[in-house]
């Protein structure tokens, strides 16, 4: 993986750059759409090419092992090939759900024990097999396997748990050394920093995890339920002190002043489930603040879902059109929000990089916070 | 609205024509989607359009009468403005969803008292008020209020039930003289046959409504349960009597096979919601039989959908990639086999028309009601 800096913001520490994989270019900042069970919910892969336009998508460890299961997707050469998606893809390890959806799991050094959330079975998860997985679905960035703490966490309970993330990391990395890839094409791996809101781990974290010298390097378990400034004050930590021309990849956020708020502290990467889980909800992100689509007052108002919208649905549909949708609820409703906020989401972080490279990052990010921080 | 034929396939009653309205021509025999709620379950306008491109769709009245109401669709211009659709719209007259969808309806001779299925409200329909709201729907094609009766259904209550819808009939061609078209283009009038399964009924039925000169005739109270051999005794007893030189529209129907036997008849329209809800249930039509997508046997074939079928959704997904998604419960999949189903559908109409003008459709028609005749 090739990682190039164009160009960095001389009032924040945004940048703009380029990751190069063998299936294709990265601009950062990048939101990536979480499309869980090898599937961006009601949206079809074609849309996602020509309306969402991302270049990376990310798909969960934890989902596509039980369900198409790791034999299924090998039989098919892979996820890329499984779910007919030729650009990237990034894994997450599996670690995330496992804490959130499994009603019942143990957390020992060697893995985790947990009970599928479908059907009950029990699976283990540890360091080796979630590498050994991760072959086989055959993402273009794998991540390694992390304990992601709660909020609030207690300190004592964050320091050990940390510790063992990064035992779990030195166990990742040893066993990726005697794994090939699986498919004819090259897989980049990126450690993650825990450390909860706890400066003094979050710093220790992250100088383990620079310490290993990866392609690209992520901050985890933040986006739990701190308040917005603890994650703040934890991404500017912990991007001081991972190196600057490896891209830093910030898991499971955020809205998008929540993105624009990291970009300025030098991350790349994002994902969050908000914009595709809030669309089916009725819930829209514009440029100008969120409307919820099942509010009594679009009932008539029959312009455009969003003048200012870069896909389809938005010239296409009027809000009375989708307002009816939802409260019919007929599942257009959540295929066309759903799109909408995918397509607000990249237009946010395209725009971004613009200013970025124009070099008004700064003021933009100001006048769009502000902007953005309103309910129609 | 101009029907013109093109063909009569000289070894059936089969015929190819077009009908042109002030919104476009339909190429008959034609398949129309239903869009219940102003919405083709799970396909957006531009994939009917691209993909499935009919040259016409059903809305139903009752469920616009209840949502969004009709204060709504005038506001918004109708019902064509309202969901962005500017090819042909047909809508029922809501008799059929007031007998099947309302637990709480009273036939009188006045109309029929329901409640609504949704929150429970009391409403009427009468001839005269469901010809108003098929004005404001703005539909090119209007359906007469008629009284569908149930399978089996005692002879004495056919026989009063149609002699009922024939006075109904009257009333409604009387009051639309009186109602003027709400919008800048014209509506065609449909009335309907009934006469259950009774061969004397129907011909006593189909000789009333030819005898009221309408543009266009429905066959209604079929697929209603009955055997197919008996909907196929009907419709060729009506078709003999109601006009050739005027569209036959049979409402409600069917199966692929059913839709090929009765085209044999001298049919040229028709809908069913089949094709969308079988979907929904992952059963697939194909022209080699059906598939059944929740099946295991599918969980390795990565071939290709359908290799024969006429939409994006059959060359870029595979059936094991469709299979999972049924597995994972993913609405993708009620969205993919929608739309390959919808394509089916408008493929074999469209193939049928074809073999009408080429002079072969009796033997074609042979050859494929043996072949969809399967299970896959
Ligand atoms: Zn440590
Ligand atoms: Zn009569």
């Amino acid at each position: 993986m090739k990682f190039t800096i164009q160009h960095k913001d001389p009032q924040s520490k945004a940048r703009a750059a380029t990751m190069v994989t063998d299936h294709g270019t990265i601009e950062t900042p990048i939101f990536m759409p979480v499309g869980t069970v090898a599937s961006v919910k009601g949206v079809h892969q074609k849309e996602l090419r020509e309306e969402v336009n991302p270049d990376i998508i990310l798909g969960n460890t934890y989902h596509l092992f039980l369900r198409p299961k790791i034999d299924i997707l090998k039989k098919a050469g892979g996820l890329h090939k499984f779910m007919g998606w030729d650009r990237n893809i990034l894994t997450d390890s599996g670690g995330y759900q496992v804490y959130s959806l499994s009603a019942n799991r143990k957390i020992k050094e060697e893995g985790v024990k947990f009970k599928s959330h479908i059907d009950g079975s029990m699976h283990w998860f540890t360091p080796e097999n979630v590498m050994e997985i991760q072959r086989v679905i055959g993402a273009d960035i794998i991540m390694a396997f992390d304990e992601c703490t709660p909020y609030p966490c207690e300190y004592d309970y964050a320091k050990r748990s940390m510790h063992m993330t990064h035992r779990w990391l030195d166990r990742c990395i040893a066993h990726l050394e005697k794994t090939p890839y699986e498919y004819d094409y090259a897989q980049t791996f990126f450690p993650i920093v825990q450390g909860s809101t706890y400066t003094d781990l979050r710093k220790q974290s992250a100088e383990y995890i620079a310490g290993v010298g990866a392609e690209g390097n992520a901050i985890g378990g933040l986006s739990v339920g701190e308040p917005a400034e603890e994650m703040y004050a934890m991404t500017e930590v912990v991007c001081d002190i991972l190196p600057e021309d490896k891209p830093r990849y910030l898991m499971g956020v955020g809205t998008p002043i929540n993105l624009l708020e990291n970009i300025a502290l030098g991350v790349d990467m994002f994902d969050c489930v908000m914009p595709t889980r809030n669309a089916r909800n009725g819930m829209l992100f514009t440029a100008h603040g969120t409307m919820n689509m099942r509010n009594k007052k679009w009932e008539d108002d029959f312009s455009a879902l969003d003048e200012m919208g870069t896909t389809f649905v938005d010239r296409e549909y009027s809000k009375a059109y989708v307002r009816h949708l939802f409260a019919a609820n007929e599942y257009l409703a959540k295929q066309i929000a759903t799109i909408h906020n995918l397509g607000f989401y990249l237009w946010l972080v395209r725009e971004a990089r613009k200013h970025i490279l124009a070099g008004d990052f700064a003021d933009w990010k100001t006048v769009m916070v502000k902007q953005m921080d309103k309910r129609l």
